[in-house]
């Protein structure tokens, strides 16, 4: 087989690359480990930026989104018994939408279907080749048997654990990484949100976040200790945990309801550097990883795509290599620029074991000056619904 | 003896607030252990918040600051071979002066000469007592005799070590701080300094600083490690040292030469919450140290003089006591604000021990963003000219 462009990778990421590309006439193969019905049950978070918002149009895989999704004006900051609202739309004339990360993934492999594009699944042993030069090749066996896919380039779209990353030299690849000494608990519940926007919140106690995915399914969250056991939370203890951490006006007016999905999730920084070897190029989680407060995984994955799908279409329709030679330097300065900002919203709303009563109080501190700066709470909104690319 | 306002500690805080209460009026004694050369001997900072400028021209010690002083409307953040300037004048309307802390001394205390107030230099065992009451008292001993002032209130403006602190009840009381992991070398030069606007510095060897106090005067500061000893840094390792922290350009412009001060300054952040005991009120130092990252010690006691003073002439002139009562959540709320500011700029520029290479890559990332941020510029620059009082 041969294809201009090799996608590992059946998740939003690759997906969307995949559908760019196919739209622009660029021939693709995307090749994925496991079933599409497996990677449609993984649960995902899903607030997205507009410039995700209008890259899925360009793909042709917004109607659903703009039919189901929430576009939302702000969110809330809760500390200190009160909370802010970040006015998004009034401070940076952007919003950003609620709609789920399945749902994204289901409508771009929807339009890939539609499109005739190829995806292979439960393609085992995947592995990228001789991506140091100019003829590279990807490998997968499937029934037993071991198939070549020839192609110009390769794009590594397989997230943290995926094979795209570890095939690269290990003297190739610098990596930067923070471990934070927390996790996240997680909740699905059919219960209608205890506000329309999200409430991040900040307490002592240590951090919560209401989120949702539709008016009648809540997704909500309490930071807990690395060594806690889903099964040590009972519903009742979660929502109770939960409403300590809330202002009583939030606590009190919070519907609860029984779970169906409870899971803890570890957080986690990390950069790989660079994000092109020869002719494969990392995007998205198998690039880099940042904790899910501020919402950018999914987004930073986009923006990756974005970079690349415009080398690569300059590529062939210019038969420039500027766009194609730019693209780690490019995709890094606004990936670092995301991972700051996890970081930094990750630091400010958790409550940190070594840093104690003081920095508890320059947490309120910082938050109480956001809500009296103009320019601070701009800030964090530009961020939040994303910088440019 | 008896008098309205009793002010023990005759730095910057107590000579201002002295100056201010006196041209309104009111009747005050400032106490001091040591003598007037002793204070005047001390090496401090420089950066006057244009809050602070107007507060000692209120004072009317403002003449030869004016002109004598450096108005600055902006500075450098130099990091990764190049550097930024922060307009802060472009972004806030507002300046600051330059003007060292020891000059801003003697002003306040010709100026109280001049009102012919009372300074008592030199007065042992200085102690507030009875501050609970309405009657507090101040008792002191000179030359083998004990004396005692009545007063309506104390201000304590003695500094960290001082003894209104360590007065009130050890329950009544509580503290939060920070040490930081390094220290700063700070030399003073009669050298041109690098720059007209001040350099603030950060490199994967460490945080540098270059100010100054004057066209010929040059203060220059580089991180060190706590273990660090000044007679281990010779003026050609300092120089040296400071060279290979700042961008080609400010290296090769650097003139050096023989130092008449070196020292090393810790570094720590500390809160005592409340400020107000009764009839005893804790004025700057006395309640709050900050590390130097971002000039706000002086400028912080220059607040709480601010909220107190205006509490005072309320009580005497409108025999209200609301301005006497909010005191402390009024100037504990700006403290925090600027506890948390000069944390984070000491946490932004600094290299940390424990963040290795993935903290020194997110604080590039900060520092690219403030460039390309008007947002988060004008958020630090509305910090460093000072907030709203």
């Amino acid at each position: 087989m041969r294809t201009q462009v090799a996608i590992i990778g059946s998740g939003p990421a690759g997906l969307l690359l995949g559908q760019l590309l196919t739209k622009a006439g660029i021939d693709n193969i995307i090749l994925d480990r496991v079933s599409r019905d497996y990677i449609l049950g993984r649960v995902r978070a899903g607030v997205l930026e507009w410039g995700t918002v209008g890259l899925l149009d360009e793909a042709g895989a917004g109607d659903r989104m703009h039919a189901e999704g929430l576009p939302h004006d702000g969110y809330s900051l809760a500390f200190d018994g009160r909370d802010h609202r970040i006015d998004l739309f009034g401070l940076t004339g952007k919003r950003v939408m609620v709609y789920g990360q399945t749902e994204v993934t289901r409508d771009l492999m929807d339009a890939r279907d539609a499109a005739g594009a190829t995806t292979i699944y439960e393609a085992a042993n995947v592995t990228p080749h001789e991506f140091d030069g100019a003829k590279p090749y990807v490998s997968y066996e499937k029934d037993g048997v071991t198939h070549r896919i020839d192609c110009d380039f390769i794009a590594g779209c397989d997230g943290f654990h995926g094979i795209s990353r570890k095939s690269v030299p290990e003297g190739a690849i610098k990596t930067f990484e923070k471990i934070y000494p927390f996790g996240w608990l997680g909740v699905l519940a059919d219960i209608p949100p205890v506000s329309h926007e999200l409430i991040y919140a900040n307490h002592p106690r240590g951090f919560a976040l209401c989120s949702m995915r539709s008016e009648t399914r809540s997704r909500y969250y309490v930071q807990c200790t690395l060594d806690d056991k889903v099964e040590d939370w009972s519903d009742e203890r979660f929502f109770d945990e939960l409403r300590r951490r809330l202002p009583q006006h939030h606590a009190d007016a919070m519907v609860v309801g029984p779970s169906f999905e409870k899971s803890i999730a570890p957080l986690r920084s990390f950069v790989a550097e660079p994000m092109r070897f020869g002719t494969l190029f990392l995007v998205g989680d198998a690039a880099h990883i940042v904790p899910p407060t501020g919402a950018k995984g999914l987004n930073l994955a986009a923006s990756d795509v974005y970079y690349l799908f415009n080398g690569l279409r300059e590529f062939y329709a210019d038969k420039s290599r500027a766009g194609v030679d730019a693209y780690s330097a490019r995709a890094l300065s606004r990936v670092w620029k995301s991972v700051r900002f996890s970081w930094s919203m990750t630091t400010l709303m958790h409550r940190f074991p070594d840093t104690g009563d003081f920095g508890q109080k320059i947490q309120e501190a910082e938050l109480d000056y956001l809500t009296h700066s103009e320019a601070a709470s701009r800030a964090m909104a530009e961020n939040y619904v994303g910088l440019p690319y």
